[in-house]
């Protein structure tokens, strides 16, 4: 590890040692696919999920949580109500808000459902894959389903750009992550394409950047420490998983004991 | 083990028996995050689970189900009514109903649906954590999202008045878990800190109390026999599990081989 | 392995290679259960899948999938909508639609959901359990929940029938798997019992079904292919399985480096 990195990662343990200490709640409107990895890893992390999208309830439930998920991964009017309603409570309560654009650009119904949300939502965080984030930047259809066919080098300029125009800090997950406020760009040489086999995983970044920013109110830094355990934490158990089955529980187990010693493996 | 808890293990080994040859059909109407960890639990102990929730549909499926499984965590009113609906029909078909009251006490909307489940379904059994007995019991906002901020003996008082009031056996999980129908109180000391870590685990025993309630008529005694497979299965599997990512994995294979031999373990 | 099957394995890995180059769409719009284990076992045998069930975007998401998988495990009237409408779009696409007709017997819901998507979507390939089959054929209640009371082989009759009303091949999954246009009969002898101890394998076959189907325009070849790898894969993984929990996760490993080396272990 450069020092650079050497150097990220000691304020990412920081920051985890607070997750730990503090088990913020972190409030999910989320897809049917991801919640209970999503809600694992969190767990892992020693954060405390909530998954609740009912129109009745989701401000309550913000007021008690230290930030907010929205991901539109499986959509639909209902929910984009309570994401709407649950984004205007923390706005007011002013916790981060992390939006998970899923499938950005593959319908205009998820097009659409992504210009409300930041607009209304304002987002303090934005991220996506690549394909995602580009159609997020120019409103075109340009992804295949979920899954990215644009490399995150490819998506830095939209990245950029999506973050000046939005005053989100936005995060390309990929081979390297990018993580910029427009200006500023920091990026994660960690991971492993195996992380893209397993379902969910984008969501589950989305999620720990959700407990990063509980803790720590630099949203690019909270950003880059999350993408940063991410990475490390994925990389580390693709090394020992025979395939995405084991890889998912693996990475689990490798979030769980996350420390010093897990850095030095990298 | 001592005299006492060995004496209950025979019990329960013989209503897993009972499972196991009947493979009685259990009716879910669960939240998102627990329905597939839930399924193959129930599957492990040899029952056969049933996830549906349509209005149209649920008072048939109570009549082909010996038991059914109520669980707010991520409730909304159409669900709501549909649980509502099933539950009407298990009292006239005379089945256990056992509820799971997730969050109750983190919304106003959670501690009403509680109530209405309460009130017009009068439950059999009501498992949950620490808060949320606490939270049904004095009917104020306690919790902190689903994860307990209490600890299972502040609440045993709770729960006693709890079931004097409903007429229900009532369970609390934490490091020690607590079966009490108001006047006996049945305590497991079995488990693991770890099972808190795994998304679901709550609800996978409200799950698990629902297969022993469908071939056992003493609610008392279903209750304390799931509890136990429960703590027994997790407290073995946590030892050699590292992270929440094996343990999910291991402590349902221990449910799937559970016998006299898995008991002699521990 | 007989010759027979021999021969259906290396034309199955010549599907297996076209769905790893192409990576194919697949969309599911399936049951809150099955939903994260379905996406993985996608992921695992390289096909791209995406679950969307609005029904403002069914139709586009369509326009871009290369098969559509319908399942009504947990099905709701407004899913119903969505099935009809997504099954119409793919019909006038001309991409493969599977159907998978989960607990169908086991409510008059369930029955008449089953009759409205044959007779609008006309499927191309139906898969269901031996007791789901026979409901299909003879429209009476006969299934227990959603798992088979009876053997693929009593079911065979029914599956001939039903596909040669419906114009689709039938699939029945079992100790024995058949599937048939209602003349040709190909079976499949590989497996495990423990497979129908992991929630959600059916539905997984369904879907795997659907990436078959994907890039195979022959549908009883495709069905066969797909049943195919289920079973090596399953019997396989079973085989150092110690429960539901592992053989789950071992069962996406198998798929994940599925290959002629995997053929010559079973």
């Amino acid at each position: 590890m450069d020092t650079q990195n050497a150097a990220q990662a000691t304020k990412m343990l920081s920051d985890l040692a607070l997750i730990r200490s503090k088990a913020p709640l972190i409030h999910n409107i989320t897809n049917y696919v991801a919640m209970n990895p999503t809600a694992n890893a969190l767990l892992a992390v020693g954060a405390s999920p909530v998954m609740a999208q009912a129109i009745e309830e989701v401000d309550q439930m913000v007021s008690i949580s230290s930030s907010l998920v929205l991901n539109i991964g499986t959509i639909s009017v209902s929910w984009m109500e309570s994401m709407i309603k649950a984004g205007e409570a923390a706005l007011i309560k002013k916790i981060p808000i992390i939006f998970d654009p899923v499938g950005a650009g593959a319908t205009d119904f998820r097009t659409i459902a992504c210009n409300k949300i930041i607009d209304t939502c304002t987002p303090s965080i934005i991220r996506g894959n690549a394909s995602e984030i580009m159609a997020l930047n120019d409103n075109q259809t340009e992804t295949k389903g979920v899954d990215s066919t644009a490399s995150s080098d490819a998506a830095l300029d939209a990245a950029k750009a999506l973050a000046l125009r939005t005053k989100a800090v936005v995060v390309i997950s990929g081979e390297t992550d990018y993580i910029t406020d427009g200006t500023q760009v920091n990026s994660i040489p960690f991971g492993s394409t195996m992380m893209a086999r397993v379902t969910g995983m984008g969501c589950t970044s989305s999620a720990i950047v959700g407990a990063f920013a509980a803790v720590n109110p630099n949203m690019l830094e909270a950003a880059t420490n999350a993408m940063l355990i991410m990475g490390i934490a994925g990389q580390l158990a693709a090394q020992y998983s025979k395939g995405n089955g084991s890889l998912q529980v693996n990475f689990l187990d490798e979030l769980f004991n996350f420390d010093d010693k897990t850095i030095a493996r990298i």
